[in-house]
């Protein structure tokens, strides 16, 4: 994969979300946040400079104790929710006086593996670049170019939101504006990781989640740059596959032709259940996805497309599925293969036929698949290709027994969301992110990413919507992973008109 | 792929190939190796301890050196073919008082690339393995036993029959008997880049291979055990393949199912090439094979087939190739994956679309292929697959004007070579062989390897043998490459017992 560095040659300077303040209170934000861009972003970093995989205990015991320390600097009470050998909820609460509506703010502090190679700097050494890429010295400067982007693992995915609620709350108080409904932050530890604990955590902290409304601060916002609100994710499941060749590496000279070659295995079994333009060909995986709904369909077709723009700037001469729009292709399942390795290629290749070729997937639901079902779909059509499906790694016997083995590592994997469009309380969330943005927003049915918004519904089934913050070209998941300084900016301005208004009248503008 | 640490375990211990001495010279060779052994050991072991990768120009020199001083301790008069850009060879002659004829010897002192993490020691610190994979002081010994064998890149491929025949030259002088012939050596220093420079250097110098026969000792003996030789080897050609996606990594939720997947394409693609038995699916690709001629054919039926005990220590329930032996199997071309790669698998997984896919090939040739014919037949298969085709890295640009983008790197290649298995030179090779090993041997009408065998026979079309002396379980190529030290031993007596007879009567036994 090729260094992420041309992002920000590429993409053009997005618009700037941020208008002329459109109320008393945005213009009290904005100045507190114009007043304070130093101290933030020193916050920010401090809190980004903390390693944060999820497979690193003590590196993210630090970054608990980090954010521990921001909330109780702003009046938080916190409480660690823990599980054996999950990483721990941060859990905050702050409670107004007199308030009667209780809105929960998610947002997960772990990252995705860092590969160093890929880098253009340490990913936990963040750096201020400006648009084209020069190191910035933002604390010398007189003030910070909203356009400069801050650089490190996290930066957007997803430390952005926790410190742009944290600051939120700093520019209410420095306003003498309270929230206007009690608070609960809910920062989880193993996004990255699929969030293999989160349901048991929910389920022995059942009183964690109650809350009339849940924000889930994840993802980007849209590709042309403005603000959005998304009304569900995809599911997610992850799955590692390996097929086998022979028992020790051959010379591909004396035995190609005759040793089987597992990449070829391997390579059959993928074009079995994927062609190259994004249709899933295991029979009866169609089956069970939901219909949009009528106004699931309205909100798609107002849905802005930036697919002409993306594809100039990411080299894409023909796209995926058939001529589908971006917006659509998202609200369909799909099998994303997103890692293959066998032997050594380049430099290193060298004439032999491993012993083993191995895929990794990460496969996006949408409603109504349940991570069950699907994963019993893709085994039986996986046995249809003639193999023997092992879940551990099999034995030298088995691989002689068999002449096809797959072991098949999957992840536990949960389902898709998607709120009702026509709840009352998103409506007032839009309408207050509107107020912070000084102009409509974009509301999307759903993210193609995956955030684990079905577990904070609960049995109220209250709506869950995706407030993300985040530039689009942000190079989530990649190297050299960044944020724009104005999202940030706009984060706070957006955080904190959600706290102020979120307990008025839902029918009131 | 896994570590070949298993194969001492899986293969059976090799019948030894030596038997009693069936004559004079044979005993005198056998005395002096027995009374010798460390000493041969030693030299050997100075010469693996050298690396040897082609690309690596002061460790190819001091590979130079070394076998310039061992040729020179023996009376050879040495001379280094240089070409720019190429590793020398190193190229001797030992001329014979009276003699008539002249005999050469290739091999090559380079050795395939080593990939550290896989091996159990480090590859050019060798050492003596038991054969239950313990280390063993050889120095600490009484005597060294003939079953250990030592592990070290190039201990088999190709330094062994370098050290051999030096051992042989030795043990010839201490018996007073001098070569019945000329000897010419000829080892070159690059053939396992795939020996790019090796045509243009014979082309500058013509007389170095004018000779009446060539021995080229590379490559395994049977399966079995057993002694062989060969007469003839599949050509060889490598291409490197990169397919590409969005122009920088994107998260595999936000864009999956729209941005290209190049590992889908590349999956696709390397699928339309070759099932997964081996059969070529590129139109025309068999035209140009020559069919086997009826002494061939009666060559392949007399060599005996090791299939079932290889698939049984190789755990291959199903060999490629519907039912045919290993034997008739790398008698046709052959197209090899040996290496695939996009994103990553495992714990460095992340949920990321890649800006490329790569893999990596050899494609081996049979009469009457050629590596040009080969290469324009799948270049028209790959834009028959609707693939835009450069062989250089594509700008933007390019990427955005063609769906899809290939760029294929070839290697120059060669094409395989057969001697014509009635020929007196060759059978006075094999009768020589079967004197120094006290019994029959094998005769296999090809190599499954490549060896630029093509190039030996010059003008005067003489025949070119291949003379291999490692054990056929010595993991050439991969990690934990070995040399069980009986297979050095029978080399020295099979080296000693040609150079000693070859200058005789054709037609006696």
């Amino acid at each position: 994969m090729k260094i992420a560095t041309l992002a920000v040659l590429l993409f053009s300077v997005w618009p700037s979300a941020a208008q002329n303040p459109t109320s008393r209170l945005h213009q009290q934000l904005r100045a507190y946040r114009s007043a304070h861009e130093k101290q933030i972003l020193g916050e920010f970093v401090n809190l980004l400079s903390i390693p944060n995989h999820a497979g690193d205990t003590a590196d993210i015991e630090r970054n608990v104790q980090a954010i521990s320390a921001m909330l109780q600097a702003r009046g938080v009470k916190v409480e660690l929710l823990r599980l054996a050998g999950a990483s721990p909820i941060v859990f905050g609460e702050l409670r107004t006086p007199g308030a009667t509506r209780t809105i929960g703010i998610y947002a997960h502090y772990d990252g995705q593996p860092v590969d160093p190679a890929q880098w253009q700097h340490p990913a936990f050494s963040p750096v201020l670049r400006d648009p084209s890429g020069q190191i910035v010295d933002g604390q010398a400067q007189k003030s910070l170019n909203p356009q400069d982007r801050i650089y490190s693992r996290s930066s957007s995915d997803d430390k952005a939101p926790i410190e742009a609620t944290m600051a939120a709350l700093d520019a209410l108080r420095a306003a003498h504006v309270p929230p206007s409904v009690n608070l609960k932050f809910f920062f989880e530890g193993e996004e990255e990781a699929g969030s293999p604990h989160l349901a048991e955590i929910i389920a022995k902290y059942p009183e964690a989640i109650a809350a009339d409304a849940w924000l889930l601060c994840d993802g980007p916002v849209h590709q042309s740059g403005r603000m959005q609100v998304d009304y569900g994710s995809r599911g997610d499941i992850d799955m590692e596959m390996t097929v086998y060749g022979p028992a020790h590496p051959l010379h591909s000279g004396h035995y190609g032709n005759w040793a089987p070659n597992p990449i070829m295995l391997l390579t059959h079994l993928l074009d079995s259940m994927r062609d190259a333009n994004a249709h899933i060909l295991i029979p009866g995986f169609y089956d069970d996805v939901r219909p949009l709904t009528p106004s699931e369909r309205r909100m798609l077709a107002q849905t802005p497309a930036a697919d002409q723009q993306l594809e100039q700037e990411l080299a894409i001469a023909q796209p995926e599925g058939d001529g589908a729009k971006l917006a659509e292709q998202i609200l369909k399942p799909a099998i994303n293969v997103h890692g293959i390795q066998a032997g050594h290629v380049g430099e290193e290749a060298a004439n032999v036929i491993s012993t083993e070729a191995r895929a990794s997937f990460d496969i996006r639901l949408v409603p109504n698949q349940t991570p069950e079902r699907v994963r019993q779909e893709i085994e039986q059509h996986i046995e249809r290709q003639g193999f023997f499906i092992v879940h551990q790694t099999p034995d030298l016997a088995t691989r002689r027994a068999h002449p096809r083995v797959v072991k098949l590592e999957w992840g536990p994997g949960y389902p898709a969301y998607r709120a009702p469009v026509e709840n009352p309380m998103a409506k007032a969330v839009v309408r207050s992110i509107e107020e912070a943005t000084g102009g409509p927003i974009i509301q999307v049915v759903s993210l193609g990413g995956s955030v684990p918004m079905y577990l904070f519904e609960g049995k109220k089934h209250v709506p869950v919507i995706g407030v993300p913050i985040a530039n689009a070209d942000n190079n989530q998941h990649a190297a050299n992973e960044n944020l724009r300084l104005q999202n940030l900016w706009d984060g706070i301005e957006i955080f904190g008109t959600l706290f102020a208004h979120l307990g008025g009248n839902l029918g009131a503008r």
